[in-house]
C-alpha cells in the first residue's frame, strides 16, 4: 500500500450548498496533498446521529483497508461530548462520540475474527487547527486529525484511550411465536423503504436453521410448502421478489436488498409517497404452513 | 498517458443523499486505488434513460482519451436485461443495455472518422463482486468492471461480442415546406430550455446548403435578408441572440447553446418557470424572404 | 511542492444535476490529468454574485498555498464583461470581472502583509478551448485558463495587467453611539444566519480597544459588568453563547461563529424559517454599564 494514495471519506449533515464540504477538504489537502477525498454524503438528516450510524456502516466495507471514514453529524459540537478516533481491522473512523458508530460496532462484534476496536480520545491539540472554533470542528479537528492519520500518525499521539463509545438504543425486530415484528429504518431517494429484518433472521424465522439453506434458493424451490404473508399499512405481500422487475410496474414488493435487509419497494415507483409510510412504521410477517 | 491517472465518471440517478455513489468510489478505489472518480451527476430524473442518455453524449468528448463512463439508469436492474461494455474511438463506457447510449451512438456514427463500436456483454464473474444482488449493479457489476478496465483488461475478457446495442426512438426534427418543427428534449436547473434543433439544422433550415456560412456570421451580416420567426407557446421570436445579455434582464429570447442546439432562455430569469413548457413541448420556427 | 498534485477548485451556480461541473472537470483534466479537483459548492444562488463573493472569501484560506479557485457566478457571460485571473499572495482566482472577489479583496488589504494583487485580463485563446461559446465560459475560458495555470503558465502569457477589479457595494457595519446596526449577509442549510458583524467589530464596541481582550475570554470573566442587548425581530438576547449546546434546545442564542462572524442560531432547530427573517435582515445591539 506503500505508493498507492490515502482515502479519507466524508459523511455529514452539511449539506452542499455551503462551504463547510469544501473548507474540510482544503483543510485534509492542506496537511496531507496526496490523499483522496470521497464523499459518502453529506445530506444526512440534519442532526439525525442514527441515519448517520447507518450510513456509514453501509459504506464503509467497500472502501480499502485502511480508509479514514470521517463523520460529523454533531448536534453537540462545543459543548463537553468527546471526540475520538476509532480503529478496527479494516478502517478508522474520525467522529464524535455521540453514536454515529453504533450500527458499525454491533456489525464488528457479530465478525467471527472480532477484535475490540482500539480507541482514543482526540486531546492532542497539535493535530488541530490552531485555532478551534465552537461551531466547526469538522473543520478545527476531525478534518485535520483525519489528515494527520493518513500521514501515519497512530493513535496513540492523538490521544488516551476511552473505553466507553456511546451506542444509540437502535430499533430491534421482535418475534412472537409465528409473528415477526420490524420497521422500517431507512428510506432512500427512490423511497424503498429499508426494515431491520436482515435476510439471516428472515431465513431463521421462515425454515430450520439446520436446513441452513439461503433465503433465496429456498424461496425459489419450495415456494409451494413456505406460507408467509408480509403485511405493511393495508398492503399484504406473499413472496419474496428476487429482483424489482419481476413485478408490475407500480405494484408493490418485497425484496431482499443490497444492504441485505428485507426492503419494501415498488417496481419503477416510489413506495414512500404512495404508502404514506416514514422511518419506524413496522412491517410484520406472519407464517404459516412452513417447512421445518 | 503511462504516468497519468485513469479517469472513470459517474452518471446515475441515485441521488447523492444515500450510500450509494460513496460505495461505488469505494468499489472501484478498492480495484484501483490509483483512478480518478469524477462525477457527472447524479440527479438524472429517476429511471429517465432518455435523459441519461442526453446527459452522458453532452458530457463524454470533453473527458481524456481512454476515460472509462459508467452510467447507471436501470430500471431493469436484476431482470434479464444485458449489461454491456462499448468502447469507441475516445472512451469506454459500462451500462445496462437499456438506451443510455443512444445519442451517443448517433453522434459517432455521423462522425467522418467513425468506427463501428466494440461493443461486449458483461459476463465474467472474475469481473463482479464476490456476491451480486439483484437490487444494486452498480456496486456489484458497473463499478467493478469499470475499475478493471482501469487497469487494462481487455474487452474480451469481461465477456461475449455484442452486435445489437440498444437505442431509444428519439425525436427528430420534421420539416414541412417553410416550417421546422421541434420539440425541448432538456431543461437544465436554470429553466434554459433546449430543443433538439441543431446548429447545423437550423442553418440548412435558413440558408443554402451552397453558402456554407455559419448561422452566427449570416445572422450577423444578413440580419435584413433574413426572415424567420421563432414560436414557443405564444411567443414569436424574430432574432437569435449572441448572448444571454443582449436582451433585456427578463426578456425571452432563443440563442444557441453550448451543446449546439436551439434554445429558449430568459435572460437572469426561468424560462422553465415562466413559460410553463415541459419536455416535448413543441418549438416551431417559420421562414420567410430568405436568401436562397 | 514539486511532487504534490496542484489543486483547482470549483465556486459555481450550476447546480449538480446537469451535465456542466462534470464537463469544468472533463476539460480540466484534459489539459492536466494530475490535478486535483474539489468542489467548494454548486449551489451559489443562481447569479447572486454577491454571494458567491462570500463564499469565495470564506474557502480560500483553506487551501493549500497555490491553489486555483475557479468562480463561475456569471450572469453577464457572452457579453463584453471581462473575464481575469487574480494572483495573490497564497492563491490564484479564475472568474468573471463583477464582483465576485469584492470580500476577498477586502480581506487581503486588511493584512499586514498585504501585496496588491497581481491580476490579468484573460485574452489568449491559446488557453481556451478552441470554440469558445457564448453561453459557457466556464468550460471554454475558464476551466482551461484554471488548467493551464496548474501547469505552470504564468499571468503575462494569459492577458494585459488590469487595474480595476470590480467590487460590490457590501453592507457595512454602523455604529451610532451605542448603538451597532449590522444585517444577515448568508443563511446557512442549517437556517443560521450569519451576520456582517465580525468578532473584532462586536470586541471594540464593548470594550475599549486597549484592554485588547478577546471577546470570548472578556465575556466569560466579566460578563456581571457587561450589558448589551442583541435584537432580531422581537427577539432580545442578553449574552454571547460559546457553544450551541450551551442553550436549551429550540432556543435562539448568539454565538461567534466558524467565519469570525455573529451569528443567531437557534440549538438543534432552524433560526430562518423560526425567525422569518431573510438576508439583509437588521440585527441590532444595544450597549450599557460597559467597562471602558
Amino acid at each position: 500500500m506503500e505508493n498507492t494514495p490515502r482515502i479519507i471519506t466524508l459523511t455529514t449533515d452539511f449539506g452542499t450548498s455551503d462551504v463547510y464540504v469544501g473548507v474540510m477538504k482544503g483543510v485534509i489537502l492542506n496537511i496531507n496533498p496526496n490523499v483522496k477525498v470521497v464523499d459518502i454524503t453529506h445530506d444526512v438528516t440534519q442532526q439525525n446521529i442514527h441515519e448517520a450510524a447507518f450510513t456509514i456502516n453501509a459504506a464503509y466495507r467497500y472502501f480499502p483497508k485502511g480508509t479514514i471514514h470521517v463523520i460529523v453529524v454533531d448536534p453537540g459540537v462545543g459543548s463537553d461530548r468527546q471526540a475520538i478516533v476509532c480503529e478496527t481491522e479494516n478502517a478508522f473512523f474520525v467522529c464524535p462520540n455521540n453514536g454515529v458508530l453504533t450500527y458499525l460496532l454491533q456489525n464488528i462484534e457479530t465478525d467471527v475474527n472480532y477484535h475490540k476496536p482500539n480507541a482514543v480520545i482526540i486531546e492532542n491539540p497539535a493535530y488541530h487547527l490552531p485555532q478551534v472554533s465552537n461551531t466547526f470542528h469538522g473543520r478545527d479537528i476531525f478534518a485535520p486529525v483525519a489528515a494527520h492519520l493518513s500521514l501515519g500518525v497512530s493513535l496513540a499521539h492523538i490521544g488516551p484511550p476511552i473505553q466507553n463509545i456511546e451506542q444509540l438504543p437502535i430499533p430491534t425486530v421482535q418475534c412472537l411465536n409465528d409473528t415477526l415484528i420490524g420497521e422500517i429504518i431507512k428510506i432512500d431517494s427512490f423511497g424503498n423503504l429499508t426494515t431491520n429484518i436482515s435476510e439471516d433472521v428472515l431465513s431463521s424465522f421462515l425454515f430450520s436453521s439446520a436446513q441452513n439453506k439461503s433465503l433465496e434458493s429456498a424461496l425459489t424451490k419450495d415456494a409451494d410448502d413456505l406460507k408467509f404473508e408480509i403485511s405493511i399499512q393495508n398492503i399484504r405481500l406473499k413472496k419474496l421478489n428476487s429482483s424489482y422487475a419481476e413485478s408490475a410496474i407500480g405494484e408493490v414488493l418485497a425484496i431482499i436488498n443490497s444492504f441485505g435487509l428485507l426492503e419494501i419497494a415498488i417496481n419503477t415507483g416510489n413506495a414512500e409517497a404512495s404508502l404514506g409510510v416514514k422511518i419506524g412504521d413496522n412491517v410484520v410477517i406472519h407464517r404459516s404452513g412452513l417447512t421445518s
